[in-house]
């Protein structure tokens, strides 16, 4: 089959590799209707993080079971399906509790590799939650999107405690920043103010649920939060990015006692405990247990009630995946659909 | 009136000091009828925070109201009443969701020192909640824990999410993890591990509910609470003492998806954002807002369902305030009530 893997910082390259199969008794192999590249994938792209290469790359996936292990007893060949970017067993005390991200026989897809054609994915009836039918292939986005952005986004708004009455900020415009702001419109907030500069990002923001943008970074973003909720803060804050920054941004702009709900992977950050202290704010993120949402999620889907594919700007043949990375590298695509 | 002040690390001296009056209209000066040293207060006491002396010390209290300011409207003259660290209006958004020690007008009683014979409390009717009658001398010392040490490790408990059919582990043995405990074992936690090595510590978790005691630290502490867990961790751990190792013990010992509620006053804490993220648990905490648990707390004590007053294994006149410090820096007394 072809499958992508990144040579080295900027290098991405379509080759051929191995056909997966059953290894595990409890694995299935699927036929990949589409993939993507993640925000994450930017980093050993960019070099910041150390690239070993070739390495495999994706963990976003949809696609039809072609053959599953003998111990495989809910997901049988021909479903469609949708998973996250863990498998998990979905039985453990972990899982029971709603990490599935952090199961404790958790396998992380990202060292598997879904941007190719066929991918073996472990755990199949823990990890695979097959959709009512075939989709309509203008779903196919959409059931994408929550294998990782979507359900990443809704973590994130779950997190900060998106919900009725609530004011909700918004610290990052990726893919998953963006789902952040329909999560929380979709949880019910009342009020989303979603921190941007980039004016497509911003409309497409608005269409998710913003009510309100603010440009403005750093203290000057935080300053404006709390002139939008009367100098107290936002209720919650979703902070889709990783950094330092982002994430000062994202507990400065909450109130004392509201929730930062923090999804974008930790890079070289350092909280500050004393100033973490007087905060009072809830902290809560990490790896989205997106297994959790899923079921959910994909029914918002399949009923046409959210649209969030619509964060694919970009979509190429598998074969084109440099250009993919390229894209979503220098801004022009917020986010890459590839097609296997 | 005498007081206590701090002159430079290590020098408690009992002075005269002005008796307070009503300054503000909405004030209340009250005559201390029991107060206490803090473990915080051994922080400048030992030098490791500054001393801009002589410094008034004191910020736990519970007395009789002398005197009231004309915009008080529900304390009166003649109450027993019992208040907070931070005295706040319990009026605004801020405390309607909870959060008393953040209140946008709070004003922190340390800066007025209740290691004294009299105290102004600003903001009367916010801060202070009267007992039901004037209390039996044994409930004194457990009504004035309520201030604060029992106000404290009650909001840990809380942010750690203890409840029923919960394991909680507690990080800190003195005041305010001991009465972690107890506010544990009293909201249905069904396992309470301390992590002490003191023997008389030990044995006064075990009387407050401790089912399980690690004598073990830092590493191989978190080993012995993962044992005690089914190598998951505790659902929830409560952080009482503030330093960069005590707050990585906690963070470490609690399971993925579970909640570190911290108390102890943050102290060159840096928290690694990286392994925070996968870490995946909740973090919640910062100077407790005691008010917003007082009338529960007052009711549990006046009704001696609970003893936190236990505590206090030192009992001197005011005028050895010295005393008490040195024997709580020395660790001989867990804590030390003073009678002005």
């Amino acid at each position: 089959m072809r499958g992508v893997v990144l040579n080295a910082p900027g290098d991405v390259q379509v080759v051929d590799r191995e056909d997966p199969v059953v290894v595990e008794q409890t694995d299935a192999v699927i036929r990949l209707t589409a993939t993507c590249v993640c925000g994450s994938d930017l980093w050993p792209y960019r070099g910041i993080e150390d690239v070993h290469g070739p390495a495999v790359m994706g963990h976003e996936y949809v696609g039809i079971v072609e053959e599953v292990g003998a111990e495989v007893r809910t997901i049988r060949p021909g479903q469609f399906v949708v998973g996250s970017f863990f498998a998990s067993d979905n039985t453990c005390e972990i899982c029971r509790a709603g990490y599935q991200s952090r199961c404790f026989h958790s396998v992380p897809i990202g060292g598997i590799g879904t941007q190719s054609q066929y991918a073996r994915i472990p755990l199949a009836d823990g990890t695979l939650v097959p959709t009512p039918g075939l989709p309509d292939e203008s779903l196919v986005p959409s059931l994408l999107a929550a294998s990782d952005v979507l359900g990443t986004g809704w973590f994130g708004a779950v997190a900060a405690e998106a919900g009725p009455g609530k004011t909700i900020a918004v610290v990052g415009d990726g893919a998953v920043g963006l789902l952040g702001v329909l999560a929380a419109k979709t949880l019910g907030a009342k009020r989303i103010i979603a921190m941007s500069r980039h004016e497509s990002r911003q409309r497409l923001a608005e269409e998710f649920g913003a009510t309100d943008i603010v440009a403005e970074r750093g203290d000057a973003g935080i300053e404006r939060v709390r002139e939008l909720t009367g100098g107290l803060g936002a209720h919650g804050v979703i902070e889709a990015v990783g950094t330092q920054e982002s994430m000062m941004q994202a507990i400065r702009s909450t109130r004392a006692g509201g929730h930062v709900g923090y999804v974008g992977v930790s890079h070289d950050v350092n909280l500050p405990g004393n100033e973490l202290f007087f905060s009072a704010v809830h902290l809560h993120g990490g790896p989205a247990p997106v297994r959790r949402f899923l079921p959910e999620l994909i029914d918002l889907v399949w009923n046409r009630q959210i649209d969030p594919g619509k964060v694919f700007d970009l979509a190429l043949p598998l074969e084109d995946a440099a250009e993919g990375y390229r894209a979503m590298d220098e801004r022009r695509a917020i986010k890459t659909l590839l097609r296997p």
